[in-house]
């Protein structure tokens, strides 16, 4: 690992799918280091789907050296009860970010819409339009033909391109 | 560690005072092992606070040999960001469900209340009320004073009375 580096976990977290990115910046460059989604099992019970979104980010967290975890804030939307579930995925961001002395970033899905399209109403094709612009190299990879994994890309953006304001930029 | 037992943790989870009770059934006695309160410091950062609630029950599971977590439901109240943050720390009971094999049983908040007291619709005071007359040194434990420990002792013999319809109950 180089020696001053921000590296950044977008999550788009979901019992069925998650989209994740992973974010390098160093220096003037941002690097795609990877993207994806984690399908879990729905035959699994919810403590074993809970167990295996903490390996699973356990174990990229520890390969990528990732000292960012960013994710979207949630509203309560018609289904209480899955609300209260996805604050289970949440919370267990929370945790990989306090055992991992990362910093949580969060912010409001128009404001990530607004950073990466520049609209704050843009629709998840949109914002996969624009991050297929911007990483050309995505339209190669499999998993960007799901939105979940360009809308984890996205957050993650919205990381780098907030953090950038705060922190030297090196260019 | 006796060859067949069922150790239950009870658990009244909260950002500010979680609740908590450690019961174990061996045979025909049931023995209340711990009972207490975990309290997080509010000027914690909420990632902070959930690596202290995950750290503080993987210590104690591991201790008495927990395998049963016993929770209520949770329903939406007012504020649907206090009902999402609660979701964190359901997720990491969740998580430690998991990692740690332990059953997991959620009751309704009225079936808690009936289950302990013979009445739904009780009140905290009448749960720590008949708690107290069930285990009558309890008077002595300082944490008892709080009612997130009588809450979490009723959720935990909750569990305990719950599963002792499915187990061979040896008398």
């Amino acid at each position: 690992m180089e020696q001053y580096t921000d590296t950044f976990l977008g999550v788009d977290p979901g019992f069925h799918v998650t989209g994740y990115s992973i974010l390098r910046r160093s220096g003037s460059s941002i690097h795609l280091l990877d993207i994806g989604y984690l399908q879990m099992k729905p035959t699994k019970t919810l403590s074993e789907r809970v167990g295996e979104f903490y390996a699973f980010f356990t174990q990229h967290i520890a390969i990528h050296g990732i000292n960012h975890i960013a994710l979207e804030t949630s509203f309560l939307g018609k289904n209480a009860q899955t609300f209260l579930k996805l604050g289970y995925l949440r919370g267990i961001l929370y945790l990989l970010a306090d055992q991992n002395q990362c910093e949580l970033h969060e912010f409001p899905p128009s404001q990530v819409k607004m950073a990466t399209t520049g609209f704050g109403g843009a629709s998840k094709d949109q914002v996969a339009r624009v991050m297929l612009k911007m990483f050309p190299k995505l339209s190669e990879v499999k998993a960007v033909a799901r939105n979940d994994a360009t809308d984890a890309l996205a957050i993650g953006m919205c990381g780098i391109m907030n953090s950038k304001k705060h922190a030297a930029f090196g260019l």
